[in-house]
């Protein structure tokens, strides 16, 4: 059986999402596509024969899409979600769950009285196989108890619009959710710090900004992050723990000798970053989907990123340590015990 | 369109290419399949819905099969193949293309012949994302030109039978492959030695052994292989060039720092070492099907691996250089100018 | 001409530095020894030759001693110091200058006012190889303007007495230096964090902790301190600037491969990392001594380091982001225009 | 005490054993220097306040001269470690001990003779931190029985007058001596094979070459020597054991992150590959010829590695499998049972 995925928004991540499922994914076809702007959204209807709908609700409500992709900006992502809970298909919702905490909430109590994961929010880095390769060492207990989590997160340059709520909402949330799933915890509380900026920073952006975490266990986890690094994608982390520590290296597998060096490639953009991240959660999802279920990050992951972006852009703009409460879980996102 | 691919061989690599088509590829499904040993035919067939098959010739020949994965041993590889040429249907024929020499010459005439390329040769080497990226860097002249070349090759225990003969025509032959693929080169000639075994090894296998191989350019490349090597899968190789030099490394992502030591894992068998390179394979294969031609390695890169290996059998044996002589090369397998 | 060098405290540090001054450093040689523990001060006495004195101040005035190792504890620093100022001998003071900011600010006066260099502290970091790669890259603009370092610094245990206070005096210190040094800043402000401690801590002692400083020029540097981390001796950097970014990693030179991984040591003590920057530094020392001045890390950077430690530990206790204030820096540790 | 050493021959490496001598080393002193240009000789003289000789001979005879450090051409080297036997000085012999094999007899059979070492050959691998760190993985029996070695040796650019004999006699040479080391064997048997030059290579230069090595053991040694590879002073090897394998990098401690790659530096030239290796082995020497004796690498060493060079030349010429025989091993250089 082959799971015929809608895609609403066909900008830059919903194009990409397109192109792996029908090209590198098994068990998918694009079989409807729609965007506000129709030409993007037919450039997406030629190349894989999908369908075109004219409202995101129609696409959403149609006999011929089993399950959607949702690839809009954050702000619109609520409406969709919660539609497709109402029609029971499964949606993978691109990061973040939805911009505004209330609408992450509500999300999560329709999903909740639904009964049954639909929700796949696009946090692709779990997918990444040097990342689930760190949360095996620690989740085996290989390091002991965790106590530090270092994060990097360097980009060559920005996006023209940048801003410095986006280093949290847009950049570091990442991290957030990453934090969360390899310390298997939630976020107490956040400071933000900015040194001087970059001189290559755009006026008035912050850029690099630090963030630090106060974890629900105690744990600390700290955020390097710099979008105008100029020199490479480069994402880093590493897990200390009281036996020991489990790094993660952006690092390429070939080895170039010349003028006096010897250099391993650096990816200088996201597709060549996390590609393959992103395929392996495409391919999870359909394989979710194709069972009628979810997997990977919940609702309520979303929620809680969002949540924490929200305290950190606070806490960047007060200059103080920002608490960060969430709502009761949901027995629906609870580990099995 | 999706392909409908016939499986003729249900054996380790059988099942694990059956596997791929039906989970991780995109455009193809697994239709038929057919093995002398039922019983692990059928075990394909009741988990991907494929039809079971009584004769390898019924599958070739079914209107319901639009391209074959052959995964039978080596030595009954050339009918099928001939009979997939004869059918004009593509063929992804595992390696060797054929265990004997003239057999091999037989699938390129008849290839020729047909004026078209059918056949892929299952050197999955050259879909490895490391061996792409140094292929990539020798390529475009970062390293200059290409002088010497080291092949490690080393797995942690052999199958039970494994021989001297095999040393060459099961392991060394990815070598052989590569090192004509990364130089874009033939071998002219080849010795093999080979020192004191391991004392692991079983009695009469000369394990370790090292080849040379002199290129037709005047290249030289030497290969360790080593099959009882015990401590993980690891394959390298470095390619050294009048400006500088690009090396693989069989690295993992992630170093783990215990007790006095940084570590990063190495692989301990095939799937996990190539397992991303066989999907790549296949996924290659089956786009290029689709469009009713092959890529990736050909019957004449199989016919050349076949003969260097029959070579260095030789060469193992009576310890001396051999030469190593090919058939004139078709058309087909000429680059265009 | 051979430095008579008089040692002042024959414990861990001192017999160690009389050890390398005896036997691998040129142009020096061990001549008196002083340690109220006087069975201490035999046992070097009777490996290198030198004579026995009752009093530190005796050893300091003797016409047989051209100059002054002091490896006492710092407690008991300043006043041997401002003796070795008084009789214009060089002194190597060991880390740090003294314990208390008015001894230190004491010997800031009393060597500007000598007004020529005698003191050289013994921060060994600036010797080692792998900080002045670092050091030669930052100061050579290859990444631009710093903006954020981070430092690691791991012990795999603590002696036994080891206390909050002495994670910033004893530990953190060498940090205080090393991003005063690298950076070429002073420290304006330090705040520190301590997340849940590792269960391998001495009750009261918390451990890790993270210090953060705010530098005069707007730079950013975290440090993570860590005495328990039970795997090794482990000491990174990376200063992260606008065009790129330089990290030190303390790894070995060679690859062991056996059991599913390849592993680089890592060192396991303070000597075997830090043995042959204590050479250096020595060297070093001599070399300046017997043109009777001093180089490396000054009385001024022993005092600002003095001061960093002293309101690290207050913010330890406060948990606030607290300043760092420091007296005029006198002309003789300004840079020369 | 201090060692008064006499230098013969002031060149290149003769003058930096001078100055390593002069102020990196405990122990020792420059005394005399004789050169045959007394240019260079008095430049060091004025260096270190060293006396000047008219010949080699009164050198070796004055009373004022302890040990020597004989630094000359190696066709010169014989006569003049011979009266340092005779005169019952200790010396270091730059490689080779000598140029012709009957020489390096000569010398062996007169410390034979003389019944205890005076000798050391300036092999200074064996103490340079990383071949120190292999070879105690060796012998520690971590990676089981050794059976393959592969050595590396690459440098950026040869000297104008460099020949093909002197890629074995000059180049080589120094991995026949560690592969003897390393693996604690003779050589057997020497093949050397030469790919196409490098288009850099001055005319007539084969430069890379291949040498294989069969030991007595049956091991095998493979050594790639390649003097214009142009980026680099990369020298690298890595033993292949039964139960493991230990490898040796030339890497530096930072890594440098700029424009879409992160780099190691590598060496460019002897000084700053070798460096520490020179002066760990003069102060190793000093401290044997302080207590009368000699450490290091044997006048058998040297006289081995003489022989296996010599072989090698006539393996190049040959292109065929040459035998490497030796004279009987005097019990002066047996190891003690």
């Amino acid at each position: 059986m082959t799971l015929a995925v809608g895609l609403i928004g066909a900008g830059m991540i919903g194009t990409e999402h397109a192109t792996t499922i029908a090209r590198r994914v098994s068990g998918a076809a694009v079989a409807g596509v729609f965007d506000v702007d129709t030409r993007r959204a037919r450039a997406i209807a030629e190349a894989t024969g999908a369908a075109l709908f004219d409202f995101a609700g129609a696409l959403v409500a149609s006999d011929d899409i089993d399950a959607v992709v949702l690839a809009t900006p954050g702000r619109y992502h609520a409406a969709d979600v919660l539609a497709c809970i109402d029609a029971g298909k499964p949606v993978m919702c691109e990061k973040p769950l939805a911009a505004d905490v209330d609408d992450c909430v509500a999300v999560v109590e329709a999903e909740a009285k639904a009964g049954r994961r639909l929700v796949q929010v696009g946090f692709m880095r779990r997918f990444d196989p040097g990342y689930v390769e760190v949360k095996a060492a620690v989740s085996a207990g290989n390091i002991g108890q965790p106590l530090v989590l270092h994060n990097i997160h360097r980009n060559p340059a920005p996006p023209p619009s940048f801003s410095n709520e986006m280093m949290m909402t847009e950049a570091m949330i990442h991290e957030f959710d990453v934090s969360r799933w390899l310390l298997d915890d939630e976020v107490a509380a956040v400071r933000v710090l900015a040194p001087r900026p970059t001189p290559r920073a755009r006026e008035g952006l912050l850029d690099p900004q630090v963030a630090i975490l106060e974890m629900a266990s105690g744990a600390l986890a700290d955020i390097e992050m710099f979008v105008t690094c100029t020199y490479g994608y480069d994402v880093r982390c590493e897990v200390v723990g009281s036996e020991g520590a489990v790094g993660l290296e952006s690092s390429g597998a070939t080895t170039l000798r010349l003028g006096g060096s010897r250099a391993q490639p650096i990816a200088t953009g996201w597709k060549e970053r996390f590609g393959e991240a992103y395929r392996l959660e495409l391919q999870a999802w359909v394989d979710g989907a194709l069972s009628g279920t979810a997997t990977g990050p919940t609702a309520w992951d979303g929620y809680a990123a969002t949540v924490i972006a929200a305290r950190a852009v606070d806490a960047q703009r007060s200059g103080e340590r920002t608490t960060v409460d969430l709502v009761d879980r949901p027995a629906l996102y609870r580990p099995r015990t």
